[in-house]
């Protein structure tokens, strides 16, 4: 092939893709089951659909179906942002001096700021065809909140936001968007929910925490009519959405047949990561082609590469299902002087289980040097990148820079998730040269392996 | 044409334009010259030359050249982020149950988040192609010095931006965007200047303004050796780099034999609206077709609608050139609770001398009209707009309501300059329903005519 690359390779609507890819129908060994915290059983349906809607349960639980048809109004509404362009960083390139070719999928043109607007829909599609109400969930930074904001306006459909207190008084402006889009937006803990007002009741001055807005969302989800509650990373239906994020991404190199080397993303739940490598882990786990496939991950929050793999609380406040995953255990709190997202303490089971396969390997940043390739992307491609992608992008340079002292013309392929334009404190930090990096000691990492369930199946 | 029309008309990089249009090549009577403050002749080449770069200033005269090559360097940075897509906006079609299609071209998916990239990077390229090692300009909210700073880092310029210090305080984040692009942001007054430290001695306690904020930029300009004064609107080279929005929208549009019935802009100092009307204007103006041209502006600053057609001052203090414009006088300063851009006492003289012959129509719309609309339009449109663009989102829906009314089938075509994600103070004040609007009455104006210059060629 000699056809000229252009700068951004788009496809057209109508090659959006009709179905999304469920990785673990081509996995021989399963990622294990989802398992209740009360009774250590894997869950059922019956007892999942309590807390998500029917359909998304369906997908959760299913390991076998590896191509779901996409509904077309989810498809419609992915016409207004999608499909995303896979971009080619000529610049970048030229800029680093490397024969290498760079190549990024751009999720980032769209309000909600990242590819969580892909799955939001979804969700939010199921919930209104079950006939709800609404849907509740929580919110860090607000990138997630933001997404699903939208989705529900779009569909009526009455979206319930808790948001960690301090993001939400320091953060006020993703709060706003979610304001704007019809939300309600609550600083958790609140006393809207049992369990917020007991928190607050405890620690008076507490300015709140993930697991604490996840456990209001979820209480408020299943005690009250017509709601359930959503979760925009993690899970296997969230996987299976973003699945659309790599089948767009491998479509337009195939049409200038472009074979990447190397799949690179960022991973904090996994649900970029899980999206963006879904077709080439297929071809992988077929045996029909070989990709290296590398998550990046924090050194401040090191699931992969400093975790241990067994079941593990997914919230702090221990009343959502367990999983198996690479953990650090649910009493692991990163530092809060790390800025961008990926905090979470644990991995998405699918990918957890195809790292242990050794199916993906994994390498962990600091931030300064996270913000340094951010800051350095965004002056030659013109893109300020938020600092979950800039994990990405970090290890992308790296590797581009290999590739120029051994002269390799390889191609890499990494997810650009989001842009940067709600991250501007960190990147003010970074800019007057007050960020610092933040590696845990072996010591935190036992101290939030801790309280961990004992699960024997 | 049968052809279904995509969500998103995308033109390919090859198809970006390879000339600008200059407007006033096919105007019979050309819009009046630039005055030279203290001759009050018209301005020559050689005066220009000391504020502005060479080829700027031919570039600025030249009112007989059609079209004008646009060099490869640029074409390759717009490839970066163009073409930019026309959409069409069928969900809020079917939102407003109207008959008439509805398009829009958006200029937002750049970290600039506007359509001010198109002439920063013309203008950052002249400079350094005259060996120049900077540029010095201001900004208010900072989208400008954005757009600017971007272009700036591109080519490796310095960039040295004056911010008017309110905006520098209560809007960081805009700042720190410039920063990450590695410009120079100095709150305006600042006792780096020769002007600021007066006004500063003589107003300790100001907040600033642009009018203060253009008087430094242009006096670092022209007092340091390698440096010239950039400005992001108002001016005919910005209108020609413009230019970009409209032949694009046009051949976009033309691919689907799409001809519409009316275009409708922001306007402010004119420069989003100039270029987006550029081709459809030019066949007004030879008589082989027509189309409704409206400018939207704020009710609150309403130049077009109830200014004067004269000679006025450009900045506050009285140094930039004189502008034969719609104006409502250099002494007018919008109220403090007017949200969006779109401040300038001013109009742009090209588009003034076309509003002036009758060859568009304004119109002044009302703030919270403004975010009613912009809402409306987040919601089902899924893209956060910005208050500027927003203008013309509110004119564009009130079209298409009249269509509802009359069965018409017309086909509204509006800009959408940018996203509104650094505006969400403003949207903050809407969702808390604490927005007012404000109208000037005829005496606050007759304070701004107060002190025209008297211009006699």
């Amino acid at each position: 092939m000699s056809q000229e690359i252009p700068y951004k390779i788009y496809l057209s609507e109508d090659e959006i893709p009709t179905q999304w890819y469920n990785l673990r129908a081509d996995m021989k060994k399963k990622p294990a089951p989802l398992v209740n915290p009360a009774t250590l059983k894997p869950l059922t349906a019956e007892e999942l659909s309590v807390v998500f809607c029917k359909e998304l349960v369906e997908q959760e639980l299913d390991e076998n179906t590896a191509f779901v048809d996409i509904p077309e109004e989810i498809r419609n509404f992915y016409k207004m942002y999608r499909p995303s362009p896979v971009v080619r960083a000529y610049c970048l390139e030229k800029y680093l001096d490397t024969p290498a070719e760079i190549y990024y999928k751009f999720e980032g043109n769209n309000t909600s700021g990242s590819h969580k607007l892909n799955s939001a829909i979804a969700q939010a599609y199921y919930a209104k065809k079950q006939g709800l109400k609404g849907v509740t969930t929580e919110t860090g930074a607000g990138q997630w909140g933001t997404a699903l904001s939208m989705a529900s306006a779009y569909l009526g459909l009455d979206c319930k936001v808790y948001m960690v207190k301090c993001s939400y008084e320091q953060k006020p402006f993703r709060r706003e968007v979610m304001r704007t889009y019809g939300a309600t937006v609550t600083p958790s803990p609140s006393n809207t929910t049992e369990i917020g007002r007991k928190i607050l009741a405890e620690f008076p001055g507490t300015t709140g925490s993930l697991g604490c807005a996840i456990s209001e969302a979820v209480e408020v989800a299943t005690s009250t009519e017509g709601y359930r509650y959503v979760l925009g990373s993690v899970l296997n239906q969230v996987l299976l959405h973003q699945s659309v994020i790599g089948l767009e991404a491998k479509a337009a190199l195939d049409k200038y047949g472009i074979k990447p080397d190397m799949i690179i993303g960022c991973a904090g739940g996994g649900s970029n990561l899980g999206g963006l490598i879904a077709p080439f882990m297929r071809e992988k786990l077929r045996g029909e082609n070989d990709y290296r496939i590398i998550a990046v991950e924090p050194a401040s929050c090191p699931s992969f590469t400093r975790g241990k793999y067994a079941y593990d609380f997914c919230d702090t406040g221990k009343i959502c299902p367990l999983a198996k995953m690479y953990t650090l255990g649910s009493g692991f709190i990163p530092s809060a002087s790390h800025a961008g997202g990926l905090r979470f303490h644990g991995m998405c089971p699918t990918l957890s289980e195809l790292y242990d396969q050794g199916m993906m390997e994994a390498v962990a940043v600091e931030q300064t040097s996270v913000f340094e390739a951010a800051t350095m992307f965004a002056r030659v491609e013109g893109l300020l990148p938020a600092p979950e992608s800039s994990h990405a992008i970090r290890v992308a340079i790296d590797e581009a820079l290999k590739c120029k002292k051994t002269g390799e013309k390889k191609k890499i392929l990494f997810g650009l998730t989001g842009t940067g334009y709600f991250d501007l404190v960190a990147y003010q930090k970074y800019n007057d040269g007050e960020m610092g990096d933040y590696i845990p000691t072996d010591e935190d990492i036992q101290k939030g392996w801790a309280s961990m369930p004992k699960v024997d199946l």
